[in-house]
């Protein structure tokens, strides 16, 4: 029986790149849907769990895809709503690449840090990518500082983490002043960048301000980068006295990641791949 | 040579279940069209027909759908009129499962009762189903009483059928009325509910009081129940003294009918499958 | 690993006809974008590129396709803009067949006429498929007199293939008046009507009157002829004394050559396939 994995992206054309992973992590059909909406999920699902049989309901998945993450959850959620009984297909969530970066991002700093003794600055932190890179850090028991331009934004997503994960040791920091930057970034082991393209988010000073840094992690793949003097081919490279990984270094753990997600969405029919559960099958590959 | 199936749906995003179908059925490749209309139909008819040798046409093959089946109808015609001389491929048309639906209902009926000697009531006889069934009853030689809110649309619906099927033995019915109902119910052996979803056609005690009543088919798969007593997985279930399907009771061979329709399309490149046809081919299965 | 052809189409509907070309030349993956404008490209072509690895990329190629041949140009040079480094996969445009016509017409021509000692008269030479086959023809060495209903619109498309080809031999022509086609007429060994479907650019008389004329080709496909007097069927045809090709005696060969384009995409990551490289591939091929 061929494996369908249907792609409901927000986009007015389905992305290519979503498509070309699909292909390589061995789909034998791709039906790719652009523009989609909640409205339209419920058919589309109905479509999908009516055809073949319940006990064969694992050959068939759907993907969320698309550049506009929030739009990505709400299809998810729309797409769990319209999945009932024995009537189920996997499904996997990873709009504009948010939840495999936050995986691939968390499983390096791993690689080099005990997390649940980690102090951790996520800059950015209120964006797609960065929200949840902060969310698997404290999943992890690491101490999580969320820092935006907006203390108000900040404090908004750490209150929306704190019911995501129990226990978190989250705090929100301001990071458009430099008195507030230098707050965040005091004692920190790791700091992790997560804007968007182009923009600087701390300069190669205050970077080497922070004595106790060991790990920089830039997710900004246009220069200028988002952590100066960190390079986007940066692969735990040392560089003053700390380790950097650039967005091209995260991004073949990533691509390894997607692969195997869309892959493991037909090994049952019930799973549902969000952010917690892509990070712990990126760190079962490891 | 590959097995092309061109899929045209009315909709803006081209129903899923009829491209797992097509993918189960055995097509090599699917070409999905959303949002297709008649202006569209000969651009994209010449392209499958002028491209292969016209001995080579069997291995191209139309699907016509969409949840709206006048609609389908129409891009139907226009299929028909793209085709000429050798250059045709084979086409099927079964907007919202119309086609296959009537078909499987009609089999179905076949297997318990003999339509030359059958005396049937068509509940929304008027819809798209509705009137597919009564013409495939009519085609076997029942009696069927075809019944509407409206008695100006059902007289519309036997006349244009009466068109369709030599020596139709038709009458249309008002069923908005108790008294109209009852007229209709008297003497019949078979009833068939081809309503909206959640729309109940008939209560118990109508139905009781049909004392010549032997088969019941509801194909409204969501409660409340069409035919008031019947439940969706009935298959021949005995139910007050006489047999009673429902949706899903019917759904497996509408599948399989489905199925064995899309690879008869490339059998031959001349073929058109539409409501009587797909029921001719779905005897043949039985 | 999989070939994967990713077309862009400029028509809300993308071309069935390119489909089946794509599917029949062995492509194993073909993902169809229609109403593609020069913003979508980018996004596009980046996740074409940025997923499998540079070594691997001439498995991923991108055709440029759509009835309106300039809109096909622009995306071209878009999608070649977005591509850089290694970072590149092989494209081919052929806007409404404009590419593959135009090399199989000249091809033809070449089959019967040493073009470098030809003079050749182009009618609807400033549409898109005119404009190539003029092109080619003083690619190849041929005097080309290039008319149009407009001597604005031919001086202007002559002043632009003049900077595209070095050493054109060139000459716009007016051919609505019968002394302006009499004179464009004078002394030609070959006529080429690229005209609208079913608008005679050229009549018998007109035609017979030419002396020195070897051969006629016609691409309209669609009665009444361009070339008044030649059937679409026509090949290597002798009529009133010179040789003549219709439409359809065209077409083998075109089909030929768009198989052979799509194939060759695969064969580097880097190959653009515009109107010289389409001829190139062509001639190669008899």
């Amino acid at each position: 029986m061929k494996k369908i994995l249907i792609q409901l992206d927000t986009d007015a054309l389905p992305s290519t790149f979503d498509r070309v992973v699909a292909v390589d992590a061995g789909v034998d059909e791709l039906f790719s849907y652009g523009g989609v909406t909640p409205e339209n999920v419920e058919t589309l699902v109905h479509g999908a769990i009516f055809t073949r049989k319940p006990s064969d309901l694992m050959n068939t998945a759907i993907f969320v895809g698309g550049s506009n993450v929030a739009a990505g959850e709400t299809l998810l959620k729309a797409v769990k709503k319209s999945l009932f009984g024995p009537f189920k297909v996997s499904v996997m969530m990873d709009s504009n690449g948010s939840n495999t970066t936050a995986a691939a991002t968390v499983i390096a700093a791993a690689r080099h840090l005990d997390l649940s003794n980690t102090t951790a600055l996520v800059l950015a932190g209120t964006g797609p990518v960065g929200c949840r890179v902060a969310q698997l850090l404290i999943s992890q028991g690491a101490t999580v500082r969320l820092a935006s331009r907006s203390i108000d934004r900040s404090t908004a997503t750490c209150e929306m983490l704190s019911k995501v994960v129990n226990g978190a040791k989250l705090m929100p920091h301001e990071s458009q002043t430099e008195g507030g930057l230098t707050a965040a970034c005091q004692g920190v082991d790791l700091v992790v960048a997560a804007g968007a393209a182009k923009t600087q988010l701390i300069n190669t000073d205050q970077l080497k301000g922070i004595s106790t840094l060991k790990l920089a992690i830039d997710l900004n793949a246009v220069a200028p980068a988002g952590i100066d003097g960190v390079e986007v081919m940066d692969k735990a490279k040392d560089r003053f006295g700390f380790l950097s990984y650039g967005a091209v270094g995260v991004g073949g753990t990533k691509m390894k990641i997607h692969l195997a997600a869309v892959q493991s969405l037909f090994l049952a029919n019930d799973r549902v791949l969000d952010t917690a559960a892509i990070f712990e099958l990126g760190r079962s590959l490891s």
